[in-house]
C-alpha cells in the first residue's frame, strides 16, 4: 500500500541545526529502493499504525533492538589513504623529517599495486568498522593504485571520492616522487576521471574523482591552472591543502605576494565542490571567500596538534562567516582513524583556544572567548557539515537523504537508572568504543557487522 | 633450582628515564610469590637457556604468544570514583553549574551503599579492562561507601588508595552535600584510615587510605590543619586539588594571602605521599616547593581541556623543576576513563602549549617553546611517573617491582610488513582499542580477561 522498499524502527540522533540534534524516537525510517530515505515517520504521525501494521510481519522491516541507536554514517573530509601503514608513527619528528624520511617514501611505494590493494583493503575496512561511510581521499601520483583504492570503496560499499595527488614541480619534490611533467600530471588526473565516473555508474553509492593537487608549493603555475581548468570541465570535486601552518601559509605569500585562499581561487580551484583540509591561518578575508565560492574547511584538530602551529577557529568560521566545515582525521598527520576522536578533539581544541594555554598570561589575554564549540557542533562537522561541504544528500537522516547509518550499542555505558535520551547521546559521543559499533550501512547495503 | 615461583616470557616496553624505553626483547620475567619481579633475565645472560629448560614444560611457565607485548599497567593520579555515571555528560555546562546541578547532587546519593556498590563495582572493572591497575581514588564525604570502594578494589584486585572526601566548610558546600562538622569530619578520616589499614592486611595487592581534602576552597582551616596532622600521624597519603583553574587560584590567594601550594604546605599537606591534581597554575617557586616536598602533580590533560583555563606545564616540571608527575583520567571532569587516551591528549596539549593557539599572534609569541612532551615522555607519566608520585614499587619492570601489567595485542593494526619494535610501540599506544587488551595483572593476580 504504502510502497516503501523497506522500513525500519529505531531511536536516532540527526543534526537539525549546527547546534541542535534532534532525537528521533521510535521512528519509522521508510526507504526506498535506491537506499535513500523515502519518508520518515514519527509516532504521532497519523500514518504510523497502519505503516507498522503493514510492515511489522514482513522481510521489509526492521527493528532496532533496545540500547541500540542509529547515527548517521560519518563523513571524513581528509585522509591519505597511503599513509595508513605509518598511523601513529614519528609524530615527535619535525614535519620536514617526517615527510622526507617516513611519508615521500612510503608513498612512493604505491607503483606496487599488489601492496595498495592490501593497505586499501584495510584501511577501507577500518573506516567502516568505525562507522565511517563516505571519505575524501588522497591517494598518490600513481594512476593505478588510486582505481584500485576507488575499486575498493565501490567493492566495500563506502562511498569514497579519490584524488590522484598532483605534485608537477620538479623543484620541490624528491626525484623518486612526483610527477614526471605537467603535462602527464595533467593527462593522468583526466584520465582518471574518465575511468572512476566509469566505475561509478556501477558503483550503488557512487564514487567519485577529484582533483587533487597535493598543496601549491607543490605544483607549478601551469599545472595548478590546468587543474583548475578540469575541475570546472567535469565538474568534479577539489581538494587541496590551505593556510595549514606558519610556513605552508608563509611560502605561498612569499611565492605569490597573496593568501592561499586568493591563490586557489585565481587557479579555479575554489568551488562548490572544493574541501580544502586545516585552514588555521584563514583570514577574514580569506574566510569571506570560502563562503562565496562555497569551499568547504576540512577540519583537522588531532593532526592540527602536531603539523598546524595554531587551532583552527572553527566557531567563527561556522557562525560568523557562514562558511561549510567538516572532519578530517588526516590519516597520517593524525594518527587517530576514528571520527569520533577528532569530534571529541575538535571540542578540547575549540575550548583551548577559547581559555588559552598559557598561565602566564592573563585570563583575558590567554585565548580568543568564544571560541569553545559545543559536543552537538562537533557532531554537526562529523555528520551534515560533511555532507553540506560535499554537496551531497549524506549526514542527516531526512527525506531524501542516503540511508547511511551506524548502528551503536550502549553496552558498558555507565548508565545507572533512567536517563533522558540527550544524556545517552552525550555518553554515546564521549565514550563509544569500536566495539560498541555493530552495524553500519552505506545507502541501504550493510558494509560492516561486528 | 632458580626458586622463582614463576617465569614469563615475553617482549616488553618499560620507560627507564623520563625520555627513553626500554625494549626487553623475548626477556624472561622471574617473579616470586608475593607477585614481585625477582629477577629479569635477557637472551644473552648466561642462565637464559637454563632456566628456560628448568621451566619451561612446567606449570609455572607462561610465555606471551607472538604478536602479543607486556606494557606495564597504568597508574591513574586522579579519579572521582562516584562521579562514573555522569562521565560525559554536560560538559558544555560552567563549572558552577556542573558541579552545582549534576556533581554534588549525584554525589550525595552514596549515602547508599547499594548504589555505591553498583556504581563502584562497574567502575573497577572499566578500569581494569583498560590496563590501569593502580588508581588514586576521590570517594564521598560518606564513610560507608568509601570503604565499599576499597572492598570492592580489594575484591577485584586493583590497587587501589581511597579517600574519605572532606568538605566542612559549611559556608562553602550545599546544606545537602558536606561533614556535618570539622571534628565529625576528622573522626571519619581517623576511622576510615584504620579501617583500610586492616582491610589491606588481608589484600596481595594492598589497598590504601588516602587523606583527601576536596580543595581549600571547601575546607576550614581547622579541618584542613586536622588532615595534615592525619597524613603526618599515620604516614598515609594525601591527596587534593591545587591551582586548578583561574578561579581556584585566585580564591586561595584572596584567602590566605599567598598560593594553594604555600597554603598546603603549611597545613603539613605536601609530603612524598601527597599527589595534587592539575596543578596549570604552579609557579615556580610552587614547583620548587613541591620538589622540595616531594609533592607530585597528577596531570589531568582531558580534564583540563574543559575545566582548567591553561595546560599543565608538564615538561618544565619534569626537566626544570624535577617534580615528580604522573597522569590522571579525572573522571568526571575528563570524560573518559581510559589512559591511553590521556597519554594522548598529554601530547596533545603539549604541543598546543608549545606552538599555542591563536593565530593572529605571531609564531614567536603564540605559545611557550619548549613545553611539547614526546610519546616517550607520556607513557612514562601513565607508569613510573606514577609509581614515583605515589612512591610505590609499580609502573616498571624492574626487580623489586610488582608484576602489574597488561598483555596487548597488534590485531588490527595497520602493520605491512616489517616494523622495528619501536614503531610496533608507538602503533600499540597511538592506535590501542580496548579490545587489543587481552589480559591484565595485578601482582600477579589475572583481574581481567577478554
Ligand atoms: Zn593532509
Ligand atoms: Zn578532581
Amino acid at each position: 500500500m504504502f510502497g516503501f522498499y523497506k522500513v525500519v524502527k529505531g531511536t536516532a540522533f540527526t543534526s537539525q541545526s549546527i547546534t541542535e540534534v534532534a532525537i528521533l524516537e521510535d521512528y519509522l525510517f521508510c526507504l526506498n529502493q535506491e537506499g535513500l530515505i523515502e519518508k520518515l515517520i514519527a509516532p504521532t504521525d497519523d500514518i504510523y499504525e497502519a505503516t507498522l501494521v503493514e510492515y511489522q510481519e514482513t522481510t521489509h522491516y526492521t527493528e532496532i533492538p533496545k540500547g541500540h541507536f542509529i547515527l548517521p554514517g560519518f563523513i571524513d573530509l581528509h585522509v591519505h589513504a597511503p599513509q595508513w601503514p605509518q598511523s601513529g608513527l614519528a609524530l615527535d619528528k619535525p614535519l620536514y623529517d617526517w615527510l622526507n624520511t617516513y611519508t615521500f617514501p612510503l608513498e612512493a611505494k604505491y607503483g606496487d599495486v599488489t601492496f595498495a590493494k592490501q593497505v586499501y583493503e584495510h584501511l577501507v575496512d577500518e573506516l567502516l568498522s568505525l562507522g565511517t561511510t563516505t571519505v575524501l581521499y588522497f591517494g598518490t601520483i600513481h594512476k593505478k593504485a588510486n582505481l584500485v583504492l576507488a575499486e575498493v570503496c565501490a567493492t566495500k560499499g563506502q562511498r569514497g571520492l579519490v584524488g590522484k595527488v598532483v605534485m608537477d614541480d620538479p623543484e620541490a619534490n624528491p626525484d623518486y616522487y612526483r610527477d614526471s611533467s605537467t603535462e602527464k600530471a595533467l593527462k593522468d588526473t583526466e584520465d582518471f576521471i574518465k575511468e572512476i565516473k566509469e566505475l561509478s555508474k556501477h558503483t550503488k553509492q557512487g564514487v567519485y574523482p577529484v582533483v587533487t593537487p597535493r598543496f601549491i608549493p607543490s605544483c607549478t603555475e601551469e599545472g595548478l591552472r590546468g587543474l583548475g581548468d578540469l575541475a570546472q570541465k567535469y565538474d568534479v570535486h577539489v581538494q587541496s591543502h590551505c593556510s595549514e601552518s606558519d610556513w605552508a601559509h608563509q611560502f605561498v605569500y612569499d611565492k605569490f605576494g597573496q593568501s592561499d585562499t586568493h591563490s586557489l581561487k585565481e587557479f579555479g580551484l575554489l568551488t562548490d565542490k572544493s574541501v580544502m583540509a586545516h585552514c588555521g591561518f584563514l583570514s577574514d578575508d580569506d574566510a569571506t571567500t570560502f563562503r562565496e565560492t562555497g569551499t568547504a574547511v576540512a577540519h583537522c584538530p588531532i593532526s592540527n596538534a602536531y603539523f598546524g602551529n595554531t587551532v583552527t577557529r572553527v566557531k567563527q568560521l561556522l557562525h560568523d562567516f557562514q562558511v561549510d566545515v567538516g572532519l578530517g582525521t588526516d590519516i597520517s598527520g593524525g594518527f587517530s582513524p576514528s571520527l569520533y576522536d577528532n569530534m571529541k578533539q575538535a571540542v578540547m581544541s575549540s575550548r583551548m583556544l577559547n581559555d588559552g594555554v598559557d598561565f602566564e598570561q592573563a585570563p583575558e589575554n590567554r585565548g580568543v572567548s568564544g571560541s569553545n564549540i559545543t559536543l552537538n557542533e562537533a557532531f554537526y562537522l562529523a555528520t551534515s557539515g560533511g555532507g553540506k561541504a560535499l554537496s551531497l544528500p549524506i549526514g542527516e537522516l531526512k527525506e531524501g537523504y542516503s540511508w547511511d547509518i551506524q548502528v551503536v550499542s550502549t553496552e558498558h555505558l555507565p548508565i545507572f537508572g533512567i536517563e533522558t535520551l540527550e544524556e545517552t547521546f552525550q555518553k554515546l559521543i564521549y565514550l563509544m568504543k569500536p566495539e560498541q559499533i555493530r552495524e553500519v550501512w552505506v545507502q541501504d547495503q550493510l558494509v560492516y557487522k561486528q
